[in-house]
């Protein structure tokens, strides 16, 4: 679709406190609207691309779908724009039959429970009563040459980035190091969807064995993702929040956070690493 | 409320190879739901503190209000744990008469239109016909010294980031590089809830003659809460969008991305830069 990026004329402020003007590359921002059964269930502002394996991972990740097989069709929808064209924004998914549709309180399903308001400990709660898998049994164990390897492991994918320095990166990586799948997108979340969504359409999930590295902070809901996809550890560059290392503790995933360079901070799941 | 950090050990990788155990400081994250009129309208992971001024920013960057009078009352409802604690994490927004309530569907009002399915140029138009302001008019210049300055500023007033690495900060400044205030979130969205709700509680919306930098990327939405805020310049340490450019253009806001050092990145606006 070539909308990865978009070229423009910017106003350089350059280091000698003068001006230049010069081209710059853009990162593509567009709303991408998922459907279930025709029914609109969610608006999501990505970077074009991949979008049937977003769709594939919102689902998994929110509890909708378990396997690939849950999905009877994903397309396009006929969206058109002002001009009569096809944005590409649309995009509607059918379940196989006597998969549940999801209900309308989709989004909210993660935060709050109605028996106690809400609270991160309802938050958890609800991880675990949705998830089918869990990472506390994953015999994965990591090297720690592997480990601290992967943020340029993970770099060295990012195509985009590159050119634009404006995209968040996800990669799923097998404990040798190897990469499985890495995709660029402007949402944290929409980065990982794509990656899980790859995985669940390759009959990947549940993710044993594997290591998800992110380009910036572990989020609860980074972490409840890896979960839901059976993920047994997740690195990140930056700093985790509380709730992300309580959600990886009672899951038993091995969260790492800050990894840099030859260092990095073992929140949970230490055991699983072998120095 | 003391829940801004939350201290615990983790095993440090060290460069030398090995390892040790040590404490660290995470940043809290927690649910907030925002009611109206007694309704769940919102769920949002935020870091606790200033919620009120987060479901003011919320409120008023969602086009539901334009005013602080237009909110009668925002107090914490009785929503208790397991142990019959207040959680904190409920906000009971009461609206002045004659506010209009917010409708349904509110949270994909800026992305879609049912007239063109959903795409960037119908994003374009829903903040146009949403918002109360426009920043096209304002007259505020801008010197480069000041500009170039604001990182530097915003970090002197990250108090949490200092020690956690783990948030977002936002702050709005006047042409002369004096801070209005400052906020701190895990969530980029909900730093700059926070900063425009406290000015509208403060009774200075439209901001006019105002900067906002935020620490991260400018998205889309943020351009959006900057344009219904009245902000008419917005500024970033990272990369701008393509469709965070193309709004701030439509709406004739200054956006600088890349603020580094001595340089930046002009990418619209540019006449209210004094170089």
């Amino acid at each position: 679709m070539g909308r990865l990026t978009v070229r423009r004329s910017v106003l350089r402020l350059t280091p000698d406190g003068g001006t230049r003007s010069r081209p710059d590359t853009l990162v593509a921002e567009e709303p991408l609207e998922i459907r279930v059964g025709g029914k609109p269930l969610s608006v999501t502002m990505r970077t074009p691309g991949h979008d049937v394996e977003l769709a594939h991972g919102f689902l998994l990740t929110e509890g909708v779908i378990g396997t690939g097989d849950d999905v009877a069709v994903a397309r396009y929808c006929n969206s058109v724009d002002d001009e009569g064209r096809n944005t590409y924004n649309v995009l509607d998914v059918d379940l196989a039959p006597g998969v549940a549709p999801p209900d309308a309180s989709l989004e909210r399903n993660f935060y709050t429970t109605s028996s106690c308001g809400v609270c991160g400990k309802a938050s958890l709660d609800a991880v675990r009563l949705k998830t089918r898998h869990s990472p506390a049994a994953d015999p994965l164990t990591l090297d720690r040459e592997v480990l601290v390897s992967l943020p340029d492991r993970l770099r060295e994918h990012q195509k985009v980035f590159g050119s634009t320095g404006g995209l968040h990166a996800a990669g799923l990586f097998r404990a040798d190091g190897s990469l499985i799948v890495a995709r660029e997108d402007v949402g944290r979340h929409n980065a990982v969807d794509k990656v899980l969504g790859h995985v669940l359409m390759n009959g990947g999930v549940p993710a044993t064995g594997t290591v998800l590295m992110v380009s910036g902070r572990a989020s609860f809901e980074l972490v409840q993702k890896a979960v839901m996809a059976g993920v047994p550890a997740l690195t990140a560059v930056s700093a985790p929040s509380s709730l992300a290392v309580e959600l990886a503790e009672e899951s038993g995933m091995t969260l790492v956070g800050f990894l840099r360079g030859e260092t990095g901070n073992v929140y949970t799941g230490a055991e699983r690493i072998r120095v």
